[in-house]
């Protein structure tokens, strides 16, 4: 009946906004009930169940059987670290596998039979479920004792897949990969070509003493190519060159003209190309964030005009004002948002709403949020209201930072001084009486702001939340210190008592009091914008970062299945040691270098060490790299290591560094244009920043996408 | 009278174009002597005896007293160096000032009195000028015994003062300072508050096993800043964090959180800012060499058209042909471009010029250059003219490419099997028999391909060229190889003979046909486009490259004067050795590491070490940096080295990096445009590239700085 009809509609208009605020899609049945799935679906709870069981199998790495559940990761003095028993980590594993095959079912219900078929992610899905699920089986019927496990490898890819941001930043890395092959291919011709010079300069000659060059690094043609792969990650810069430089000056041109080639230009053509690909990168996701938006609306502006009370025989299609309300009511959005649009309804005394008006109240979404602060409370007293002028005053702030700075000082002269003593030598009362005069003043000022400011204004500066928080944990600190060990006086160094000893809890509060001091940021003007810039570069680099982990993940898993075990104690591996020319070791073996920490037996440690790696530093890989070529997996392990130094340190460094200066590029061109209203605070969004760029979508674009709607057939 | 005029005025319009074509100042004296000086200061044989006096007392470095005439530098095998007897080099210095300071007065009487006083740069010459004399006097009266020499450190200057392009670089990046040093600061805040977590962190304990990270990187505040000053450049991470990540694992949470924000946070905002900076650079540089062109046209009209044949009667101010091709005829310019102009000016059939005829005349200097190749011969016979079509045909370029390529394959493959013999195992005979086969085919494919595109048309191409020299070069030394050593045949390995021995120049012929091989770059599209880019911006990065070669010099000055005489051989220094604490060389003693070449005795040595530092690579700065600290001349050592590292690695690499960028976008941009037109080669220059969006500059603006000249007084 037209009842029905009309509750479907309002129905549809609702998700189809809610599609619009949360920039979703809107191709997805659109039936009633289909509706209520796919509001469920969306729902808070649903979500956050979602990420809950992407957390839990993710971090599953970290309790698996290689677990990181120890203190220390040194071979030679840790524990055996807890494994959990066989079936534990299995049962979480198929909770979370069923709770990603009700996900798979239901999104591939929502998108419908035929739009399934084309979407090659929710393919993808599906069948790592059915491997997952198949290799699970096959785990638990070897009571867990397998050495190879797929499924882990695969587990990153539930990450993948529910971040429609993340598989946007793939699209957009997979289009730039030709022309980063192409400089890859342009530095694999100038590393074998140097390599062959290299070999035919530095060749074996008749006296041993003169080819130092050659034993050490240009011995055969894999020697030389890791010799000077190495050189090109500069790890191994100037010790590959300080032999030969040492027989003749004339051999630096060599390796000065490998790392100008290689290092200065080839390298930073790559990060010339990541960045032309990526000058535009943002720019296109937000457009296409505003199509959605726009979509959204328009879509609901037409099922809304299609509800039967609208006179039928307006030429122009139109929604009453009864209609948009009553979907206003119900629909989830933000509420300021909800209150703004209800107000300018309420303004507008028209009956009947165009598209243009419909759209227009819409853009209340695309707004800034402007912030304002709560007011001051105004006092009656003369008095009061002078303390309130002079506490109020952005100079009671500046003071307040001097004192501050004041105490960091302190801090350092002692630390200076009782820098070499011994712990036993040390006398805490110095440090003890001054940080108690600094905490109280802290506490003072707090208090008179407070007073000045109004609890709730107070609160409402992020600044003085730090402050307040920081200020009470100092607090509560002290009075524990107090509590146990009395008032300092000359000579106070009592014994450990209670949890922490004393100079612990001293530590703590230093540290607290140096972290304190980050306050002065939003006093300095370029300082408060460079804070800004990287935090909005932390928000656009969300895609990025889980990108990273997913290739993380899928390494560190690789990196233990393949090396687990490689790195034993000394007892063992000394056998292994002795075969070998002593003389040759350049890199030094394990125990000198003290890399003990760095094994892969388990997850936690793989991460750190495919951290650092990922600094432009290739020492680690370097020396692990060396110690596995001593355990003879060498081939595999240098294929590992130079695909890991590609991936991490080369592009994903250079894809940051490309954000890097799209981002910070348009905040510098933008701060001239703010200067004025720099008083008000905004909730700048990367939708907001590029405002001004956008382009809207024209009536034809959103009409023509409507028509190609799946699920809606409208009318017209 | 009024010929002497007309003759003044023609001189002046000669020097005014001549100035447009070099795109200089026309604010220089204008009366017939001073023009005669003029032109005289700026022809070739003056300006390459400048250069030529720059370049001398650059090199003096070299050969002075501590000087790099040896063939190693390590202080251990090296010969005493010849040094020059005192007196030598202080002769060709003062030749050198002489030069100098005819240069400085010519310039100064060029210029004017009153535009000396306001030109710094002239001023700083002459000071330069009188302090290097009096240093030398100086010098000379200590029978060059004497320790400091300041005019070595300010030898560079002269280098700076003779280019406009590195004067106005300097200019660019002084106002890029403050920006950079913001972030700068950001970065000692960032260092100085870690610096302080750290040392509360990693404090002395009890225990002397658990403070290894206290005793070996945080002992006291020095030794702190410099760890994590250190850290930043990456050259001491991991090493830095493994003693306490085998303590506790949560310890490397500091580490990386300290790497994240200096070093690819701050680092790369550093990257952007100064990209920022550089966006506009090149085209505003290119603005106004563009704005000084039209200047110095506008100005030569302006002096012939005051000439005494224009009939007064006109209205607008005109120029006569006749004047003009006189004009023409005397002044210096590219031969191509006088026969442009001179034809388009025996086309336009009119007598008189108005000023933007005038101005259209001498486009064709903005012009490409289109480089035309002669063309091939006809030859008459059938038989000729389908062995022109078939070695005149790409595919038979292609096929060199290609037999090249196995020549590289087949040398590889020696090489590999060659790798582990003794040098009286290796039999020359193979490699001897296809290289010379090889060398033939080159030849043969060389003379084919002049055969079928006649001799001019086969040496216009520089790749042809190239590969011309290279293979007659091949051929001469394949020949003398015969000569001495005979043909080559199975057990082909005869001692020493002659200048080479076989194996030595079996390598030098290996290492030409790997150089040959670069002929395939032309030949693939993506790598052509790279190179190309490369080589813009070597050209573009001369005044960059000259601002570097001018911090190097000072520094390496420097540093001779500051550590001369610090790195002595073991004998001498076990003393200092044994003095400290060996437990506790984290780096190595100098004789461990083998860096005896490292030392600051010379100048070509300083150089390569600032070199190697220079790449990111702090290695050597922490090593030298350690044993000068042992040395007891820490401090100064430490200063030194964390300028220079800032200098060249963090402000010179971005530097380069924002060029790069700015190049290689522009350049890709434009790419697609171009494709069209890529059959005909452009002589490209800078200026070339940005002509679409250049502004012309105004009549007013031109005319308004005409009558601002300091010494031409035009009529109206």
């Amino acid at each position: 009946g037209a009842g029905a009809d009309n509750d479907l509609y309002i129905n549809q208009a609702i998700v189809f906004i809610e599609d619009a605020i949360q920039y979703r899609s809107i191709n997805h049945r659109v039936d009633s009930k289909s509706l209520w799935l796919y509001r469920w679906y969306y729902s808070r709870t649903c979500q956050w169940i979602l990420s809950l069981t992407i957390t839990v199998i993710l971090a599953l790495a970290f309790v698996e059987e290689p677990s990181s559940l120890t203190v220390t990761s040194d071979v030679r003095y840790r524990l055996p670290a807890w494994n959990p028993p066989c079936g534990l980590t299995e049962s979480i594993e198929l909770l979370c596998f069923l709770v990603f095959v009700v996900d798979v079912s239901v999104k591939s219900y929502l998108i419908g039979w035929k739009e399934f078929w084309k979407n090659k992610w929710l393919m993808a899905y599906i069948l790592t479920l059915i491997v997952s699920i198949a290799d699970w089986i096959v785990s638990l019927s070897f009571f867990c004792k397998e050495r190879v496990r797929i499924r882990r490898i695969l587990r990153p890819f539930f990450l993948l897949q529910n971040s429609s941001m993340m598989k946007k930043t793939l699209k957009s890395i997979n289009s730039t990969l030709p022309e980063m092959a192409s400089v890859l291919l342009l530095l694999a011709v100038h590393l074998s070509l140097f390599t062959m010079f290299a070999m035919l300069l530095f060749a074996r000659t008749k006296d041993n003493q003169q080819d130092k060059e050659w034993v050490v690094y240009f011995r055969n043609l894999p020697d030389s190519l890791t010799s000077l792969l190495v050189l090109l990650t500069t790890a191994n810069n100037p010790d590959v060159m300080i032999p030969a430089y040492s027989k003749n000056r004339a051999y630096s041109i060599f390796f000065i003209l490998f790392t100008v080639l290689g290092n200065l230009f080839l390298m930073n053509l790559l990060t010339a190309i990541i960045y032309n690909q990526f000058r535009g990168y943002l720019l296109k996701s937000v457009q296409s964030s505003l199509f959605r938006r726009r979509l959204g609306i328009r879509a609901a502006f037409e099922v809304l005009s299609s509800l039967k009370e609208t006179p039928a025989s307006a030429q122009q299609s139109c929604v009453s004002v009864g209609a948009l309300v009553q979907v206003l009511q119900k629909a989830e959005m933000d509420s300021r948002c909800k209150q703004a649009i209800m107000r300018s309804l309420k303004m507008c005394s028209c009956d009947q709403l165009s598209a243009a008006q419909f759209q227009k109240l819409f853009e209340e979404l695309d707004k800034d949020a402007i912030k304002q602060h709560p007011p001051s409370p105004e006092y009656q007293s003369h008095f009061m209201q002078k303390m309130q002028f002079a506490f109020g005053h952005p100079y009671f702030g500046y003071l307040g930072n001097v004192v501050a700075l004041a105490n960091i000082i302190s801090i350092c002269v002692v630390l200076v001084m009782d820098a070499d003593k011994q712990p036993s030598e040390r006398d805490d009362f110095f440090l003890g009486a001054i940080n108690c005069f600094f905490i109280l003043y802290y506490l003072l000022e707090m208090l008179l702001k407070i007073l000045a400011m109004g609890l709730k204004r107070y609160l409402s500066y992020p600044s003085n939340r730090f402050d307040g928080l920081l200020t009470v944990i100092l607090l509560i600190l002290e009075i524990a210190t107090f509590a146990v060990y009395g008032f300092p006086h000359p000579g106070w160094r009592p014994e450990f008592m209670g949890l922490l000893s004393l100079w612990d809890m001293v530590r703590l509060v230093n540290m607290l009091i140096v972290f304190r001091f980050l306050r002065i940021i939003p006093n300095m003007k370029f300082m408060a914008l460079v804070v800004t810039t990287l935090l909005d570069l932390v928000k656009n680099l969300r895609a990025f970062a889980g990108i990273l982990v997913v290739v993380f993940y899928a390494f560190a898993i690789t990196g233990i299945m393949l090396f687990k075990g490689a790195v034993v104690p000394l007892g063992n591996t000394s056998a292994a040691n002795t075969t070998h020319d002593n003389g040759t070791l350049q890199c030094g073996t394990y125990e000198q270098l003290e890399y003990w920490p760095n094994n892969f037996d388990d997850f936690a440690e793989k991460n750190v060490i495919s951290w650092c790696s990922a600094h432009f530093q290739a020492k680690v890989i370097y020396c692990v790299l060396y110690v596995l070529s001593v355990h003879l997996i060498c081939r595999w392990a240098k294929i590992y290591f130079v695909a890991w130094w590609l991936i991490s340190s080369v592009i994903w460094v250079n894809l940051f560094v490309a954000l890097l200066l799209e981002n910070f590029i348009h905040k510098w061109d933008r701060r001239c244009q703010r200067e004025s209203l720099s008083d008000i605070e905004y909730q700048r969004t990367v939708e907001l920043m590029f405002r001004d760029v956008l382009e809207e979508p024209t009536e034809e674009e959103l009409m023509e996408k409507l028509h190609q709607h799946p699920h809606l057939h409208l009318c017209r």
